[in-house]
């Protein structure tokens, strides 16, 4: 093997030591300052490479893909504004815990701080919102720089999805020349020779990362297992990412018997592990809780353990505010996930070694399946009752479009949703179901920028069918994302439900305020979206009733290719509908 | 006066000390948070809300106007990934010195680190690149908050318009409610009674503020005068965003006889000084610099003043570095700007100020016009014979366009063109006119995102004609930006050059290796972009002649609305057509 130059070398090491840590996916977006390592990473077998032209996208895209494997996805960007791109999406993965790697390349030291074209101050441009940051050495052939990069590169994938995954940002700086030209001298052969483990790396990777999972002390665990067995009225809670193994969840629930409801994007609303016997797993209840009376001792818990992050429902962060439960909160990082402040515990532990660890202490005590009862049948009644209710409900407002999408999903599939409404409604309307959906939003910041994108990276990650649920407002934002389709090939059924402009803000007071409510809030676009058929290459429907989507719906999810599903709705009569359904739940119920 | 709550009070407090300030126009991103800020910003007389729905297109949009103008256009966002959308352009406003104020909505501090929803950490968020990050306090009914808050925007407005004008961040944590609903008791009719002076504002700005601007002491100036009289063969040299002033550059050239290298940008190379008598500005030296031998005494200069950022033209860089020239770079904010650290002398002070200083010293004593003479003749022949073989040149390529386009620009016309090739051939094909174009670009961090959005900003500022020339990548990038044409009413000229990917790469020796050329740097995407048409309601023509630009570029200037008139362009052909055309000037004028 000969190497033309420093810069080569340095990007084969690159390129070879993301393979060897578990790397199969890099998104890199066109530039020149990156040079080698675009090639080195274009080049190798192990590594397939996508090349998206807009970096906002492209960071999406790696989060998306990192979301549904767990295995971060380098980014590969140049110098300059276009790692700016990168922020929302690292902020996202900052605060949802999605592994990625940015490997920016930089100008070299010596351009810092002397106006030379697209050199910005790339130094922790990115704050506190990653992991762990640092520029690389300037490439050399140099056995121990070569080894500082390996070490650097299996450990940044190691703390990208670590105990506390997230961002890691190595920024690369590299002098010219950057392509593959021989440069006389610059990496001989004999220095191959002389370090050949180095140049070729190990068998597996340079370090063997093994993150440690956070586990309870015995007695610690004792103490829980202690106050499971003496509550009442217990209450399992998964929030989004509750990083739960739905066999672990299941065993806790069946040993305690205490209820447990699943957020939509928790990982555990779906599966084979809901309708498992003796297993309550609640989806209704941002609805039935309101049925309920906070004031009585009945129906309230006494004790709620919760996983992940804050639930997407208001009313259950309301009412587990109001409860006076004793609230402990698990988290595998040890942070504070409960804005309410009424939360009495906090554990740092692995969510699913501790609910292994406490199904099994509380399982062989007194306390197995105490907590069914009186409580528990309550909890099934109305979770039972309320989606009767709502199959009973025939009115096709935006709701409805959940409920057919997540009724509808072929098993298995990824299902993906937009914030602001869609995820909310996927809250309220998409039963529990004994199917592998993944289910999936970004919840750590919660924004509408990146969401196509997002979406079709989890897509890319495996063969299961993709569905996203948007809305109009996120569907715009994301308007470059959708190159994707074609450039990385995702097949997408994307339900795009426009009600043109920002539907949840009816669910504000600013509605009452008009103006400035239409103009600067609502804020309709008129946009006609399906021209975006003919700029990438996509199928494109519309309609506004049940069956045209049905028929459109499952029409797509038998196609290759991607079809944008889009339902024309009106946000107000959706709004208003949702409000009187949930009245009639509480009368019904209540 | 009543006012329903302390949000709405701060809310109305911070539109009108903007507006005193001298704001006339602020964009706002549709969200929750910002609904005080949105609100008051919306109901005032005196300030233009432009509501935009991608906050990365907003903010480019902002910076466009903002450079146009010189004045900062606040940016109102929500919380959450919303504002680190803002980030690609905030490191453009700082590159380039552009004024930019961000308004970012946050949750109250209460809620920080607490798991809440869309709750991040934006504190700092932007790092070192703004001139001054503050959070507010939390709005109050309160006298000295609320002097604090307006002397802190009429400051805010200064720092971002002073002697290094540039972004500042003011991160606003507001608690519910948000809307103007009525809060008994919270700001009651006695207080507004009693601190009328500070709710109803002074007539101007709460502070006056008045930025000094850098001027050398007389000794310093004289010295320099002394070195320009001394000088046998002196240069002045304008790079992007000179900051100087016309009228005060012709002086200083006609005083010393130097002639005057103007890059595209620097906003010098068109307008009336132009067509003065004694005052030599060439726009050709990108090519014709070439046909010089720098080895040559008489054809290098002994004395250069730069003004400006470091020029687009690699020719002129590598020119200045060789020339062993004393270089002096004059920097208002004592930056070093001059990459190839060849410069020899660093003077802090506004470049206009500096020119007329030296114009009157110089001008008045020994040194006047006696840089004139062969030196001078030699290049104004240069730069004369260059445009004659240009004109001569029937050859249809990318630089056609440019050379179309510029000298087919009505009179006045904002110019803006994208960063890779379309500046690139601005430069060598833009002849000095003596007409007002206003010639802008994005050379701050040379991104090409946000371009769009940049030009259609600056083109909202004035009544004058836009016309903005950008590429396929950098149109594809910036997708969403073309929403301002129908939300805040520009009408636009868009030249689109499209070679169907990065032309530029062309020029980098990375186009010998292929693959990955092709695939990961050229990045060929095959969109058809005609769709925009519809899908923004713009127009769209196609063509790929000169005639067939001609009539399409004229009838878009005659026609109100926004025409898209897309170039297919070659990028191998134009690029081999440029290398020609230069080994032909190079030839012939050498």
């Amino acid at each position: 093997m000969s190497v033309p130059n420093r810069n080569t070398l340095w990007g084969r090491v690159v390129a070879d030591e993301l393979a060897k840590a578990g790397v199969d996916t890099a998104v890199l977006a066109p530039g020149s300052r990156s040079t080698p390592l675009t090639v080195a990473v274009a080049e190798h077998d192990g590594i397939e490479a996508v090349s998206l032209l807009d970096e906002r996208s492209a960071a999406f895209f790696a989060l998306g893909r990192a979301r549904r494997t767990g295995r971060p996805v380098p980014l590969v960007s140049t110098s300059g504004t276009a790692l700016a791109n990168f922020h929302p999406a690292v902020v996202e993965a900052n605060q949802a815990r999605v592994p990625m790697l940015l490997l920016t390349a930089d100008r070299p030291r010596v351009l810092q701080d002397s106006g030379a074209n697209q050199t910005i101050d790339q130094e922790k441009l990115f704050g506190d919102a990653v992991r762990q940051y640092r520029t690389l050495p300037e490439p050399a052939a140099d056995g121990r720089k070569l080894r500082a990069l390996r070490t650097a590169l299996s450990r940044a994938v190691g703390t990208a999805t670590g105990t506390d995954p997230g961002p890691v940002h190595l920024n690369c700086p590299f002098e010219k020349p950057l392509e593959p030209t021989t440069v006389d001298g610059d990496v001989t052969d004999e220095f191959l020779d002389d370090h050949r483990e180095v140049v070729e790396g190990r068998d597996g990777p340079w370090v063997e990362v093994t993150p440690g999972r956070m586990a309870l002390p015995d007695d610690q665990r004792d103490r829980l297992a202690r106050a499971i067995a003496d509550a009442d009225r217990g209450l399992l809670v998964a929030g989004p990412d509750s990083d739960l193994d739905t066999d672990a969840l299941s065993d806790l629930a069946r040993a305690t018997g205490f209820p447990v409801l699943a957020d939509p994007l928790s990982g555990v609303r779906f599966g084979d592990h809901v309708e498992t016997d003796d297993v309550l797993v609640a989806g209704g209840y941002d609805s039935w809780l309101g049925a309920l009376d906070p004031t009585a001792p009945a129906d309230v818990p006494d004790l709620v353990l919760r996983f992940g992050a804050s639930p997407t429902s208001k009313p259950l962060r309301h009412y587990l505010r109001d409860s006076g439960a004793r609230q402990v909160v698990v988290d595998p990082a040890g942070e504070w996930r409960e804005a309410t402040f009424t939360a009495t515990d906090l554990v740092t532990a692995d969510p699913t070694r501790l609910a292994w660890a406490l199904a099994d202490r509380v399982g062989s005590g007194r306390g197995n399946g105490r907590g069914r009862g009186a409580w528990h049948d309550r909890l099934a009644t109305l979770e039972a009752d309320y989606w009767s209710l709502v199959a009973a409900d025939e009115t096709w407002f935006e709701g409805a479009v959940l409920r057919e999408t997540v009724s509808n999903l072929p098993d298995p599939a990824t299902l993906f949703v937009s914030n602001s409404m869609p995820v909310r409604d996927l809250d309220r309307f998409a039963r529990p179901r004994g199917a592998g959906v993944t289910a999936l939003g970004n919840r750590g910041a919660s924004g509408i920028d990146g969401i196509t994108s997002t979406a079709l990276g989890a897509g890319h990650a495996t063969d299961d069918p993709l569905v996203l649920v948007t809305g109009d407002l996120a569907f715009y934002h994301d308007l470059t994302g959708l190159l994707a389709c074609s450039r990385a090939d995702v097949d997408a059924t994307v339900v795009l439900v426009n009600n043109d402009g920002g539907g949840i803000f009816r669910v504000l007071p600013i509605e009452r305020f008009d103006p400035p409510f239409t103009g600067y809030f609502r804020t309709p676009h008129g946009l006609d979206f399906s021209p975006v058929a003919d700029l990438y290459g996509l199928e494109f429907v519309t309609t506004d009733t049940r069956e045209g989507f049905r028929d459109a719906y499952r029409a797509s999810l038998d196609s290759p290719g991607t079809q944008v599903v889009e339902v024309r709705t009106d946000s107000e009569a959706s709004h208003r509908h949702r409000e009187a359904l949930n009245e009639r739940v509480h009368e019904t119920l209540g």
